[in-house]
């Protein structure tokens, strides 16, 4: 793992790098994926079964589009008992979290005359796409579903590729234990396209959430407006911030544990001990070999991934808040202590007792975090994401009498008399009371 | 105005073309934004003192770009005092509603060995786009930076186009009243392009908020990622449902007053009653005569705005939910009995001395509402708009026994040993206590 020490114009050459990462899409991708997404438009179901046999090599009928109920339970007798505890603890786990966000619309009322309030409605329809590449993630599954299912979203439709008539029976048994019943073995960008615009099949929902490849990501954002959508997920990050007190093989063992996830995958140490940063670089060397997934391990550690030997842990935050980690972990003696300084994070895991593979499986909160820099303005998803406000006003007719003025002086200074009309006309009416 | 009855083809077909109306960008106009965005991330300062001059016909040297503090005391001056206390009496209005809106953050405890949390913290730095073509508009100024303000937002930087050296003073007062010290004389996709970006004179933001036309819709789009936004504004509408208690000349006011903003507005009106639909057919005629704006009026009336005779209430709120309209009226006897039945809605006023005028300028909340079937699944705009979350985890060494083993099975079912190892080999560990 390369290793720069603060003072040295390689620092700040990598933590630069480091700091403005974003992924750009090819305007390739994004020729490709606007084409798919005409095509769906246009084609409906034809065109996914057509997207389905040549990107996945699986050729549906327009009635095996939708996975049928019988998998269901096919899945779960594949996929065996212990499988099936984990997967309800976790679930339970990521329920229990996540009913602590669940809010309520309010009202409030002054004197008797003017009320005001904020309604709080679950999304109706809601998208869920499962990415089904190099592996299955039904953590995955659970850590986009439970919060929507918390927040009162009624459909959910999950979408999932898949190279046989069979999905990962994994995934399928995440899909039941979340509550999920509609899944299509449809994946990229013709996934996002029916879940956006709909086909004869796939009605269209309201919101696309769930992380996946270029062409998802593209797609995605090339339909946001016509739905919403949860972000735009880039490659898996962490940065660790350790102290002398820190573990070397606990920080190596993390670091590696977010590099196996992708060649794009990046992890960072900012550590003020250049003896842990010694330590830690000779830790990751020695355990990556024997990993399965040292291959990508390898090719992930010729990215942005560094260790970098900072002056002081004031410096380390600084660092953070720069780069706005997905994850962040504060291996440190006193983590509570620098915890009030992260301004950008997805999430935080304290101690030395904290991995961050706890978080992505089961600790509770969703690991659907902001990358990329991205925690600068965006949130885990959560609860919050399925749920949308309408605001509501109600003014008597004596109420209006008092905003009246100011209302009228601010439309004609707009120079909008019909607004200003709409309230003089009331004023002058004596039909009724209001 | 058109009139259509329930049960003619004509009705179903304009209420299919109201339901699936949503603005399409022209490609001309994204390729025009897209060599814009791309000129002011590489031109920096220099594109945006081209295109000022391209577009707005103003010359400008770098550093006129930024609006010097003393042009803000020269608006106070200039608006006077009745338009200096509607401003005040309307920012502290909206403020008051707003306060309402502020989330903290929260933690809690499983045993003494598991904590899990939620850190809740305001953007830092915000970029608000104010329209200043055909009219300026100081109530948005007021209706975006408020709730920025009262989230904790620390910089809010304005653009606002102008085709004279001196702002329109108006907008200035209002950005005074509002807290905002920064404003930059620079408008269209150039503006959205400097606030994602950066450049020499405007420092990058996190969130650009605040309505455009289509080039600044386009621009928001693209930039989309780099930073957050708001939502991609459409032309402004409103449904008004009414019963036979209504007054026809309050609902014709009404819905000229939404027809008056601009060419593309859309005014509904969904009503059992024959004979109000009538009246206020006769009512709009008769009073959009008297209007400044009646050439405007007559243009968006070309549009999709009609009165629609429905069958009864429940199916005036069955398509008051397929329409997911900006603005709600119920002008009925009883609104309260409707309001739980409305899904889809931006603002929604109740009764007959509501005016949604009276909600643009100054009722409290925010005029900044999802457009074209948005309301679907997005929100007014509010306090949560401009804070952001981090989850934070803690376990300690007992705690990650407990959690262990379902983490473990769960990382191996998806392949990722490294993160099962990175439990393990906690779990070896006899170092110390977490």
């Amino acid at each position: 793992m390369k290793l720069y020490r603060a003072g040295e114009a390689a620092f700040d050459e990598a933590l630069e790098r480091l700091t403005s990462r974003m992924e750009h899409l090819s305007p390739k991708v994004l020729k490709t994926v606007e084409r798919i997404l005409a095509d769906v438009q246009k084609g409906g179901d034809k065109a996914l079964v057509r997207y389905t046999e040549r990107f996945d090599g699986l050729k549906l009928s327009q009635k095996e589009l939708r996975v049928a109920p019988s998998a269901f339970k096919e899945a779960r007798r594949k996929v065996g008992r212990s499988t099936l505890r984990a997967l309800e603890f976790a679930a339970e786990r990521i329920e229990a979290y996540h009913r602590r966000q669940v809010e309520n619309g309010w009202f409030y009322q002054e004197g008797e005359e003017i009320s005001l309030g904020l309604m709080v409605r679950p999304l109706r329809r809601v998208g869920l796409y499962v990415p089904g590449g190099k592996a299955a993630y039904p953590s995955t599954v659970l850590m986009s579903a439970i919060p929507a299912r918390v927040a009162g979203v009624e459909e959910l439709a999950m979408c999932v590729p898949s190279k046989t008539k069979r999905p990962n029976p994994v995934v399928l048994a995440a899909a039941q234990v979340a509550g999920i019943e509609e899944v299509y073995r449809v994946g990229g960008a013709q996934a996002i396209a029916a879940l956006a615009y709909g086909t004869e099949t796939v009605s269209r929902v309201d919101k696309i959430v769930g992380p996946g490849n270029v062409y998802v990501v593209a797609a995605k954002r090339a339909v946001f407006g016509v739905v919403d959508i949860d972000m735009l997920a880039g490659p898996s990050e962490i940065v660790v911030v350790a102290d002398e007190s820190a573990d070397a093989a606990f920080v190596a063992a993390d670091l590696l544990s977010q590099l196996e996830h992708d060649e794009l995958a990046v992890a960072v140490l900012l550590t003020p001990s250049e003896t842990l940063a010694l330590e830690v670089q000779r830790e990751v060397a020695a355990q990556k070999r024997g990993l399965k997934r040292k291959r990508i391990i390898n090719a992930a550690l010729k990215g942005l991934s560094a260790i970098f030997v900072v002056e002081d842990l004031r410096a380390a935050v600084a660092a953070v808040n720069a780069v706005a980690p997905e994850h962040l972990e504060l291996a440190v003696e006193e983590p509570l202590e620098l915890l009030p300084l992260i301004e950008n994070a997805g999430a935080v895991f304290l101690g030395h007792y904290t991995p961050e593979a706890v978080g992505d499986y089961l600790a509770g909160p969703s690991h659907v975090l902001p990358t990329s820099g991205t925690a600068r303005f965006a949130s885990p998803l959560g609860v919050y994401d399925f749920l949308k406000r309408s605001s509501v006003i109600s003014t008597s007719r004596e109420a209006l009498k008092k905003l009246a003025k100011p209302t009228i002086t601010l439309a004609e200074l707009e120079g909008l008399d019909a607004h200003a009309e709409a309230v003089r006309r009331r004023m002058r009416s004596r039909r009724r009371k209001g």
